[in-house]
């Protein structure tokens, strides 16, 4: 059985309240139940946090290392600001899979660069809670090596 | 009556002792007591806080909703950097009314781009102190709506 | 009694009747009458001038030299182009606070940069005619020196 | 019967005698005249305006409200540096054909940005005194709607 | 009799269908039967092309030579992305008066610029359906030299 | 039962062959064979093409209109060049999810921009031929709505 | 005997109480009566013409065509601002020498551009007072041709 | 014996009639005759190809893969475009040396930059046909080797 | 004897693990070992904190105000993204010398601005573990002024 | 009686043989000799030199410490490139005025920007041979403070 | 018999043994013997100079001119930055053919740029000491005019 | 015995006599007579060269190859603008220190770049002369490998 995190960034708190035409109305609580399923019919056992704090995810991150086989990660605006959260992903050396709600390229140009893209396995947006639904397939996918979803 | 958060960002617990010549010589605490006196006069009740955690103030943000009518926000070094705060200025949608005790325009050019302007209602910088005077004024009317000071 | 000089740059004329839902509906005539008795409580005296030529305000400007005390000014669409009338608000020494009835930074690119924010006193935008209000106040408050709104 | 205004910015007055490879050998009064004529033949009255002064244009525009049925207007010089005349023909709400008889891709990269542009109904650039008649069918037709030239 | 071609590049086949509130309803069969009929008018003989291939729009043009006295150019998304038909337009010599339905500085700031418009005669963008029949007018009026619309 | 075309774009054909550490090693047929598995699983008919023709892209789209419910399309470097496609993918009104075999945020910086991104549902890169099959999955939930993965 | 014109754009009005420290402590009046005596020493006849009014001193360009050998221009702010102004210099085909009191690389990088230097004789800048003189008898030696000075 | 692909892009048909002082005399058809002659002399194997469409480029890329040593290509309007056929000359590992007629340097800011240099063996423009003659000489050399010219 | 706060940033903690041929096979608590060792050489006494948390790290140079007489200060990541540390570099007054293990400009390229080099005494990077103990001989030495080292 | 040194940078050996329609025809040799009769009659005693190495106008201008009152410098190629050229007019402390020829403005973009303008006195440019005689009356005028020319 | 100046930048003395899997393990000294022979084969006379100063690079064209025909030019890391070189080939008006034995395409961004290809004949790069070979018969077929390689 | 060459680029020779608040007031010859002391305590023996001629840097440069084992570089204004050094650094592979008395960030933007920085093994700046002399130790613990300071 494989080891995931789940990483959610600034805000995503208030996934289901906020702009709901955006960025659906499954709660975050919901979200995390449903990944949870997914995660079992994949044969994974999921951990998950949120957090506004660059510092805590960063954390995080440490504390996975030697307990987690990969990160399902959605940086939210940190995505686009830190350099320190893409130097915890290449310093842990742990498999990230990048995932967004919505599609950064439709939004303003500051969202259009991201500081974990060139150093995650690789990145799924703009499919809404599907992202997170995608980007655990593709991890699990990515941990098993030979992977098919 | 109105209910207002009053937020400051990083640095700004040395108001009073940080270069006086620039940003005052009155320290927080005094700030933070004519803001309640003028508050009190513009028939508003204020909360306040200061920290240089992003976190702190984003969580603070949501905190707010459901309690508080308006923020007046001065967002520190973050105006220039934090894509997370702007996100949750957006996500809470409560009324923002951005301040600044120094002209940003006359300083370096990384100081020019606020992440924070174009979501908040408005701006208003360089006049020391009198800027949270102005922008609780501010803020004050444009809870009001046909606003008036 | 201090004596202060109101600029209105080009366009605003239109005021009240141009896009009423961005700019208010209060006409430029009542603009300026509720400006005449914000300034009788402020123990202000004023005098306006409205024009779309760059070279009547800068004459403006010249004429308020040894006769006014400060100046309320909103350049208009000159805010983003006039290196002279920039030059004129240096060259006068008289302390202009800027004002714009919406905050550029929530329009076109080329509104962002302002010619003028850097040798005012300070700015205030976003806030519809409250911004004047709030300007007026600002420039009082500044003159004075001790200053208190 | 639909009146049309005709606005020549800056150095149209030296037109036939101003590099008259370039600009052909027709002086301005010639072309008004002509396009008189073909107003006439469009079922248009016409009034035509030339003039150095950004604020005379930007008061044309203002003086047109009510009276015009739309504006045919080559801002010469002014195209690429005026916030002011655009803002005006934003506030006017007048339709708005921009003409310019050379081609402003051919020369200098800072013609190559026209503040008009994005909001007029359309451009022509580029033939010569047919910039002007190809303009005026152009404002015609979209006037009376169907529009067919 | 003067002999035109029209060329519409990619995209133009979608004409009448593709987002008629801004491309109008008139499908490519019925825009090019009224160019027929406006070429009539004008004593010249058109044909016209449409195609999404880069290739053939230069094959084109080279057949044009010797058997064509003008060319009407819509290059529709090539505008922006083709040196390689820009270099056939200067290679063939012959006048191309460009046309966009749109204004593209409306859009995409990737559709500012143009390969082709420093190489045409001119260009006219904006109108709808009335660019091509001005478009026509203005490229007979070239062909003719001393030109009148 | 959906019908789903997939477009790869140029240079897919050397799937297999080219770069196999970096594309993989399953040839353009054992990856269309795969793909026709999954849409069997996923309910989905399939058709597939592959050209190194912008042209021949743009007219399977067209083709595709009224016939099938999405597209699955790598637009291989097309992405970072075509105005044409992009237009394409917007005329024709199907949605569109765009995958890459690699993450190109990884590679030459000509790359990290697309022309695609921004008018396609969603985006997935760097998985090899999984984001294919994360993009079938993608586009299967999208097009039955309240999709699930 | 040669006749010269002599113009002083924006804000020269101040000259002498204008930061006489970097502008000198000359009045406009007392320059142009210096240069007067230079202009006679030097066998030319002077006119002389100051204003905030960019159309009043493209107006003034053109009142010169046939009557003037030369201009003698410091654009003042509009250095950076007015094509207009550039464009009325090409037209009127006037040889001008641009002059400067101030040395514009020493200041705001917006002044590092001028639009009038490349359609300039040539430019003299940084020797406050003195440029004017040194930029007549620059003008004169233009004017005599042959030149020396 | 060594086999060698001469592809000539787009425009090069037109050779020896466009610009023939900047592109020579030679047509297309003598310049490959010559192109025999000397690989003939070099003992090299010719065939070559002109086409103004990509995709026909790219196809003969991928056709020459196990039959070719190596391509000699000018792009012509391509060189600036197009990242599908630099993927090309990647994906097919074939040996390529880019020659151009004329020199980029010399002409517009936008052909300043290939695609296909930095994956090209290396690069001979500004000599009219001898670039070609030279290219051919380097290529046959880079072919055998250790190679002398 | 004068007291140094050593300051290190974000992903320091994994110092001597994440990848030891860039950084050195040192741990962070042996490397602090030695610069006691160093410190006590140099007659100084030393505090060391790591963090991940931009507040934390501010709050650390807040608490050191009056306690200590200068920083020896590795941002990590943050040396990038964070004008609150920056500010509060200026805002505490406190003597800071940047270090780095690596050469950012070896680096990616946004890593080749700083926000603290242009407020700190002076820079020391590229020495691996090395960079720490020249950092506080260079510290020792400007807090002793007339500083050898 | 004052010191000048006269500096004449790269190529100006070539003067009045290189292009000479741009230049004049006067070599260098007797623009040296209309300088010493200028400066004689101006009071000054002038030293001149001319080289194509960096290295020795920069140990000219050392050798000029305590020796001369002012250079005359015409850095050639050198004024766009060289920071050594520039930090040696500081660390001489001697006023420099900057002369050319030519009016960069009118030339090559980069061309447009100096190293050494911004440490000079003043500039003077575009007057052919005229330029270095308006330079050292300059010279002459800034040296003797009061100045007068 | 044709006469030709070999010139060598800085840096190219350590041919050979600099980076041989680079740029060869031929020494300057061989590089210049194998160029003797075949200028004799090409009824050529070499004269070969090699400099890392600027100054004795530029003094060599000069004194070139009159002797030599032609010159082949790698001007090393010059090529980047020497505005001083460039004029010197553009003031010596000798035909010049720039070589460099690596691709700067394949190399750092500054390398992209150089300042004497737009006034060179040609450029031949990336093919190790071929390009010397190549440059040379480029050269020779350049200055016989009717040239054939 | 390790044997280091000191070089100093150009206008160094001024040290102690240029603007000695911000260079210090030790002359050249003292700097140099320290670190021939620090030298001797390090067990190095040191040889120093200053020159503003970069073909004398770059001379010496190739002159160490063989005799030393290391190099302390102050490339001064050379820093920014000579790529021939940085080619002369990679080329003879020594390891070079870079050091610069000032702090290049705090001073005009042209200085934020270098060209030797990342070839250099690191850099240190902003102490004055203790720059070279921390700069000395970090390039003596740099050839004794195992390195401590």
């Amino acid at each position: 059985m494989h080891h995931v995190l789940v990483l959610h960034g600034p805000n995503l708190n208030a996934l289901g309240t906020r702009e709901p035409d955006i960025y659906g109305s499954i709660p975050l609580a919901e979200l995390d139940h449903r990944l949870h399923d997914l995660a079992k019919e994949l044969g994974c056992a999921l951990e998950t946090l949120q957090s506004a704090h660059e510092g805590v995810l960063i954390d995080a991150l440490f504390g996975a290392v030697g307990r987690m086989d990969g990160v399902l990660l959605n940086p939210g605006g940190l995505t686009h600001t830190s350099v320190a959260l893409r130097d915890a992903v290449v310093a842990t050396r742990l498999p990230v899979v990048e995932v967004h709600l919505t599609n950064p390229r439709r939004r303003e140009s500051f969202r259009h660069m991201s500081f974990v893209s060139d150093v995650a396995v690789g990145v799924i947006q703009g499919f809404g809670p599907d992202s997170y639904f995608l980007g655990l397939r593709a991890l699990a996918g990515h941990i098993r090596h030979g992977s098919q979803t």
